[in-house]
């Protein structure tokens, strides 16, 4: 009696990912034994072909930004990762090459930030592939980074750059100059989460998350969970060479850095005087941060002053599916 | 400032579900401290329209099916319920109706089933609807049921009534007769996880699992953990009233109690000689149990016996996504 051909590809393809407690993926679940004196930390996010990436993406970097996207939910929080869960949906003429550079990409990511594969499904769609990870990670209690917590006054800071996603996504499809294999682009299909930083941050930043659907959306986010306004320079947003280069050509471009999401760098409060102990911690992480604004008393709104001081006005604040 | 239409969505619908530890579904992952001394069960499983639920569904039982397809691997492990993540990849034009229905649904068996959402994400998909759930349990450490274990001699055990989901699905398909208020499409809509049985055989059962592909494809993933074969008898295989009846009109339907799958009932192994006990744990956790068959020495096949004890050819053993 020979496996049914979804366990064989199960076999072949998930279970060299898979790590202590996810009993070879021959169970029916996973058992972990929580490690001690830590809470748990737990995120979910989807990726849909077409949406969150593109058919001509490679799977090795598919693999990666679906990891890589909920690692940057445990950054958010100062968590440090633990493992994960992860149903595949995929189309039922599906290339086994397909799935074996997904995997690679997984392989890769797994050593690099230190988790392995729980447990999950793999059924077929007659759709775009649907992929949906669970990711767990722990973080000593007491100690995760929150969204509430920025009050007047704090300082708006911000790691990385931003706007590379959102510019890559554009000459990926061929709207802006670049190609498939530069900055921009790369930044799109593989996004660094900042775990280390945010490790670092825990007891000084006020408040955290990480920008996935850009930055003055996001910014609204904090805000509304603090109860409180912000103000930010449009000057002062950390643009890569390739993007500032894009925007000088054509500054309406300046919106995508500001709104267009896909960015996964760590946007957080730090009180006002600390500003040289925020760049020491993230020089110690050996991640680059900007101070872009400051947290305002007001009502929770996100306003974006240009060179002379006047505010911007923006077509959109950032992505929403619906 | 107002939510962008995908937050409000979150925050109207999902929000209500959300339960401990999810911190309002406000911020990038949810906090959990771990029950102490227990050990965490995990599994994910996925569902696509049009393939694991129909597009005429009603969406109420739609979000309980999603959720007890996961109750079912808890319930397989011998573990009870703790919480769950999701993520939904909707049609961009999804009905607000339809949203409402499917969390009503959850609502309905979080507080039959003792749980609540800890978190995820909502993203639009081109295709159709594609649901994918993480549940997190607790067993107590080392109590665990698994799917190795059984031996040579021990009894086949399955809980309830086998085929009724993949009849209920043929009836709702127009394939068979019935209608879809009928037990069968029922019984396809809304399985039910055996979780009381299943937490009642910890130390008893030798070898569990759900039978969510087909009864003899998930028997032979038993055997092969054991290392060993196993006979059933057709005869035994237990059926409702609204199942014999279809099977008595046509005996070739008896297939699909045997390799249909969508029945979520407990497949287990335990020792010859347990029969008085089991019944009796049975009997206080309100599930019926029906004794099919015995594990054998040999290789991991399945043998299905008729009436006249002659072995059944069985066009296929189970459901296969690829």
């Amino acid at each position: 009696m020979s496996l049914p051909p979804e366990f064989a590809l199960i076999a072949r393809h998930f279970r060299p990912l898979a790590g202590p407690g996810a009993l070879d993926l021959l169970d029916d679940a996973a058992l972990l034994d929580p490690p001690p004196g830590r809470q748990l930390v737990l995120a979910a996010d989807a990726m849909v072909e077409g949406v969150h990436f593109l058919p001509a993406d490679p799977p090795e970097t598919v693999g990666r930004k679906l990891l890589r996207v909920n690692l940057s939910d445990l950054a958010a929080m100062g968590a440090e990762p633990l493992g994960y869960l992860m149903t595949t949906s995929l189309p039922r003429g599906v290339a086994d090459s397909w799935i074996a550079g997904f995997v690679a990409g997984l392989a890769e990511d797994q050593r690099i930030f230190g988790l392995s594969l729980l447990g999950g499904d793999t059924t077929a769609t007659p759709g775009p592939a649907c992929l949906s990870l669970t990711i767990l990670g722990t973080v000593p209690p007491g100690q995760a980074l929150r969204r509430a917590g920025a009050r007047p006054g704090d300082a708006v800071w911000v790691s990385g750059t931003l706007g590379d996603g959102a510019l890559g996504l554009r000459v990926l499809r061929g709207e802006l100059p670049g190609d498939a294999e530069g900055h921009l682009a790369r930044r799109y299909r593989l996004p660094e989460p900042r775990l280390a930083l945010s490790r670092a941050l825990r007891g000084l930043a006020r408040a955290a998350l990480d920008v996935s659907d850009g930055l003055v959306q996001d910014l609204g986010h904090l805000c509304r969970a603090a109860g409180c306004g912000a103000e930010i320079e449009a000057a002062a947003v950390p643009l890569s060479p390739p993007a500032r280069a894009l925007v000088e050509e054509d500054p309406a471009r300046l919106l995508l850095a500001l709104t267009g999401g896909d960015d996964y760098e760590l946007l957080f409060a730090a009180p006002a005087g600390a500003e040289a102990e925020v760049a020491r911690r993230a020089a110690a992480a050996g991640t680059p941060v900007m101070r872009i604004g400051r947290f305002v008393a007001g009502p929770p709104e996100v306003t974006v002053r240009g060179r002379d001081g006047a505010p911007l006005t923006l077509a959109r604040e950032g992505w929403s599916h619906f």
